[in-house]
């Protein structure tokens, strides 16, 4: 009996981690310590840090008293002895806040609308830094003697700069089995010797990186984003912070980002983002925003128009060069955007660009801005093959009704970063991060086609940049990096006769139009013939998007929805609706594939997409420092290998900072409305 | 008009390769040339020429007349000039073969049993070499001035030998999704930040390999081994020939297995092979046979025995020192094994184990057959957790009605194999090859845990091989490739609440159980307990396969199954089934997850499995030589590399072989059968 008490209690916060619910993800018990456990810095890298002692008032966990006021919290350099945290980083002590959260154990409670709510004492260090290399134990005790300890570790990297550009890439969602899928749709192959290369499949370096989240298995874009330009995993739908249980979206504990890094070591370096998704979007807000919620859109715009946080001391950097994409519902005044933005950023010195032809006569000495039309980019396949569907959209960017028609493209944006960061920053270089968003947004509405066509596109995208590169004499000083951020769980297993299938009434009769092994026969995408479309030399696209016989694709999670294996040449695909409208119980949504076959969905019913997968994603790498990115490795060390490259790890505190046992607040920067 | 026949003229030979059926796979148009256009060779590798000459009576390409008798066959190496294969080979001219064959157009022709009848003319060459790198073009001239142009390419690889011994593992159907699947099963993390390290995560190199085949872009194991063993793609179902239209399953047009090459360069040399698959698959079988067709499994152990082909005058080498699987049915006399092949195999000096300690305790100094079960070894799930799947087995190695139960493991054969090859070929080295069956046959019937379990024991076989590599002072010259054969379209998407989808009684509701994004939580795999499995110190397997939240998985095609995400103790899955045993109309197996939901096929109804995928797969390697796997290849070029290795390459034809132009017919070695 006792034995068996034992090994209940030792899987209380064990098994409260692997649940579908959490208390607070990082933290292993009723003391959390934020930065967590096992966690990895860059010499120097800015952070805050957040202590929280829980007392659960009901549940499983249901403890009498309030939670501890007078926990306190050491930092142990290794070899060395417990200094309290204030004295070690030379700050004052801050002051204790209370909160209370609650949460659902599982999903039997939440049926049950049983919360358990916690009560919460909480303390938050901020901008300290370390600087010396090593390993550090920091250690949270409360309730007399319970202990919570965070082994950190500082990075021991070269600190001398090696590469004077880095050229970030992220394919959004994209998998290997995707990049495997949208060669044999574009790049024709006689007997299983391709004719012509991806410009991907040409890079020396290839790696997997992992990326899975600190508290889940599965990431956002957010998560990862973070994870990729900070070296710090967290929790879903938060920008560079900790997650902690308080309902401010924006007092979470921060970690500094390779751009504000960069920025603030080489003040005249240069900054790009370059998105096909609206700029709010996770991927490009993380290389400005700070929040847990990345929902919190005009902080995102704030962002990147003020360089950084304004509710905190912090960096101060003055913000990104370049802003390209889309999504000018968040430039607009509106009830989620407090402000008008464009006159904001041009007076602060952008050049603004509401189209492609703006865009392209931009000075490249000035700062640029450019966002597209409202909402996600239009896809490649819209804009270049079904092109009606750009019409009746009213997604001018100026809040007009008109239609945005004049677009650029990923190459086009990308190639104009480059032109304008390279003018402006040919002395102490640049840091470009470039994304194909909506591979990603097209795989959630399982919509192949369009999603394929946006990986070509970056491909396309990546071979013009090497081209461009070169002709700028910059090929050889820049790191390149094409990576992804999460998987979808894709991949193609055969051929699809439409013909068959479209002719077929019976649900059952319409699969046997598949075709397997042998009777996968060949792709037909590649196979010109009077309508068939034409590129320049060395472009890769479909010759056409409807054959005859296509692909045989899937996901492994998807909502229920209807299949036909063919292009929707009338707009994104909408593969599950809610009957009137409902928005948590979706049925396949009949149009979507009228002569298609039901398929009823594996995840749950208020989903009405597919969703993100497990799989490791693949580094391609090609410049200085390539070495770095091949193997097996986590996400986070593509962070510290372009940290690395770009020389920013800072192993000595600087003059500005006053310190001890290489630590310290970080240096004074202009103060503003910080806490 | 005039256009518009020009398009659909155009379109007759190119569409009928995208076809999910296909009049010959690898021809062009009516005249056929193997090996085909576009393919290379190693300098010196032995191959056979198949020509044939089409005339199809009926269907969309029908001609009057018969097909060719007098076409002609003319070789012509780059910048020289055409000379009759007869002369450029030294051959004598080959005799004309007739026959005729049939194939179905479309799905439409097959429902409505109307064929297409081709009359064909052909010949073979048999057993020539080309030892000159560089380009070759054969031209096959037909039907007075139609010509079939095949570009062949001899590649230039340095000839000097730089690998002592070769050691493939081939994890079958492993993709780098699964990899990611198993980590996290198997390996604990904290915060993002895994404690140990998978064995392959440890590899210095990594690479990507194409695994489509010649004439369909989804292969089979039996073509994708081809093309590993061989540098040769083909058609599925094809072991190490082209497959020509003719009825014989053993006339095609062979080409030489890198384990012919290997033992015929270096007589001293040795081959072992560790399948834990039937030893008559396709992957094992793969580095002995030539045959069109995979099943005849009496050929297979045949060519283990003779080692290689006795219908035709071939390499005559004497087969591998080490062959080790399961499969006895085909070692027994029955109808479909003519021999009974335990006493040939023992009278030709190999000693016999049919089981693990029989195994254990074979000389060192002899050859070894180890055949341990009939059918495919039970899995790691079942020998190491689930243990009273064994039983009632009738499956011992003699025939007997006994269950076999002391079974060696994939690390086990592969430490005994090392050790054989090791004391017997020291001087001249080895090749051995060991496949990881399961993880393809367990995913083709969505057993996910034990598709993983396997994938951990092979994981665990590579740690134990690199140990057992350096102790014996080996490490340093071996190269290690761990790579697979081509994909299954699987992932993981989040967790399920498994108590929770157990208690629910709709299908709609079960699927509430399912976690994703945030809620996937962490794994619950990897958390320890009071009945926790326990390993030695860097084994890594889960500590618990039927933890409450399990993982949400799938894959991207099925047949009618239904899911209940949690581990099948009662042994392995088996998710569709025919009504009353019917063969080609498959239903979901309400047995097979009771409590689990309906989901129904994308696949055709006569598919009772998943099916095989199009992914990219990856390549692992260590040692010697190991900057030839990085970034992104073709399968055929881990052929390549392996012989570049071992230095295969021969560039001038040997002195046995009289030849001019860089080629000739092969060196004559003993005579069998021979054509």
């Amino acid at each position: 009996m006792r034995n068996r008490l034992i090994s209940v209690l030792s899987c209380l916060a064990a098994c409260a981690a692997g649940q579908t619910f959490q208390r607070l993800g990082g933290c292993p018990d009723l003391g959390c310590v934020f930065p967590p456990d096992q966690v990895d810095f860059l010499a120097g890298q800015y952070f805050d840090i957040r202590l929280e002692v829980h007392s659960p008032v009901n549940g499983s966990e249901a403890r009498v008293g309030e939670p501890d006021p007078n926990f306190t919290f050491t930092i142990t350099k290794k070899g060395g002895s417990p200094i309290a945290a204030a004295d070690f980083f030379q700050v004052d002590e801050p002051k204790l806040e209370r909160w209370n959260f609650t949460w659902y154990e599982d999903l039997f409670a939440k049926d049950l609308e049983k919360p358990s709510l916690v009560n919460v004492t909480a303390k938050a260090y901020r901008r300290v830094a370390l600087y010396e290399p090593g390993e550090y134990e920091a250690t949270l005790t409360y309730y007399g003697s319970q202990k919570t300890v965070a082994n950190w570790l500082v990075r021991d990297l070269p600190t001398k700069r090696r590469a004077k550009n880095v050229l970030l890439f992220i394919g959004d969602g994209m998998t290997t089995n995707m990049i495997t899928a949208a060669r044999l749709m574009a790049h024709r192959s006689i007997n299983g010797k391709y004719m012509t290369k991806m410009a991907l499949d040409k890079f020396p370096v290839l790696g997997h990186q992992m990326t899975h989240s600190m508290d889940s298995f599965i990431t956002d874009s957010a998560n990862s984003a973070t994870a990729l330009y900070t070296g710090h995993k967290t929790t879903v739908n938060a920008l560079n912070v900790y997650v902690d249980s308080s309902k401010d979206p924006f007092d979470d504990p921060k970690f500094e980002i390779i751009t504000e890094i960069f920025r603030r070591r080489f003040p005249l370096s240069g900054v790009g983002i370059v998105t096909t998704a609206f700029l709010a979007d996770a991927t490009p807000a993380g290389l400005t925003a700070h929040t847990s919620k990345r929902s919190k859109f005009d902080h995102v715009i704030d962002a990147f128009y003020e360089g950084g946080v304004s509710t905190h001391n912090w960096t101060g950097w003055d913000g990104p060069d370049v802003v390209l994409g889309t999504g000018a519902e968040n430039f607009l005044k509106t009830k989620d955007a407090p402000h008008d933005y464009y006159p904001l950023f041009t007076e602060k010195g952008y050049s603004l660009a509401w189209n492609n032809t703006a865009m392209q006569n931009a000075p490249t000495d000035e700062k640029l801005l450019g966002v597209f039309q409202t909402d996600n980019l239009a896809v490649w396949l819209d804009r270049n093959v079904y092109k009606d569907n750009l019409l009746n959209q009213s997604n001018y960017p100026d809040g007009s009704a008109r239609d945005a028609v004049d677009l650029p493209g990923l190459k086009e944006m990308t190639l104009k970063a480059i032109d304008v960061l390279q003018e402006r920053h040919d002395d102490e270089g640049w840091f470009l991060m470039s994304e194909a968003a909506s591979i990603d947004k097209q795989m959630h509405s399982l919509d192949y086609d369009r999603a394929l066509g946006e990986l070509l596109e970056l491909d396309d995208t990546v071979r013009a940049t090497i081209e461009k590169l070169e002709s700028l004499g910059q090929l050889e000083d820049t790191l390149i990096l094409v990576t992804a951020d999460h998987g979808h769980g894709f991949d193609v297993t055969g051929s699809v006769d439409t013909k068959y299938l479209n002719a077929q009434h019976d649900d059952r009769e319409k699969r046997r139009a598949v075709g397997y092994y042998r009777e996968s026969g060949l792709s037909q995408y590649t196979v010109g013939g009077p309508n068939s479309l034409q590129y320049s030399d060395g472009v890769h696209f479909p010759a056409r998007w409807d054959p005859r016989y296509a692909l045989h694709s899937g996901v492994g999670a998807f909502p229920d929805h209807r299949e036909n294996y063919q292009v929707h040449s009338d707009g994104p695909r909408s593969p599950a609706a809610g009957i009137n409208g409902q928005k948590n119980d979706y049925y396949a949504n009949y149009k979507d594939a009228v002569t298609g076959f039901l398929v009823n969905g594996t995840l749950p019913v208020d989903a009405s997409q597919g969703v993100h997968s497990l799989t490791d994603v693949p580094v391609f790498a090609q410049g200085p420092c390539q070495e770095l990115f091949g193997g097996v490795y986590n996400s986070i060390d593509i962070f510290f290998g372009m940290a690395e490259c770009l020389g920013l790890s800072e192993t000595k505190a600087p003059s500005g900072a006053s310190g001890s046992s290489g630590a310290c607040a970080a240096g004074q920067v202009k103060d503003k409305d910080g806490q």
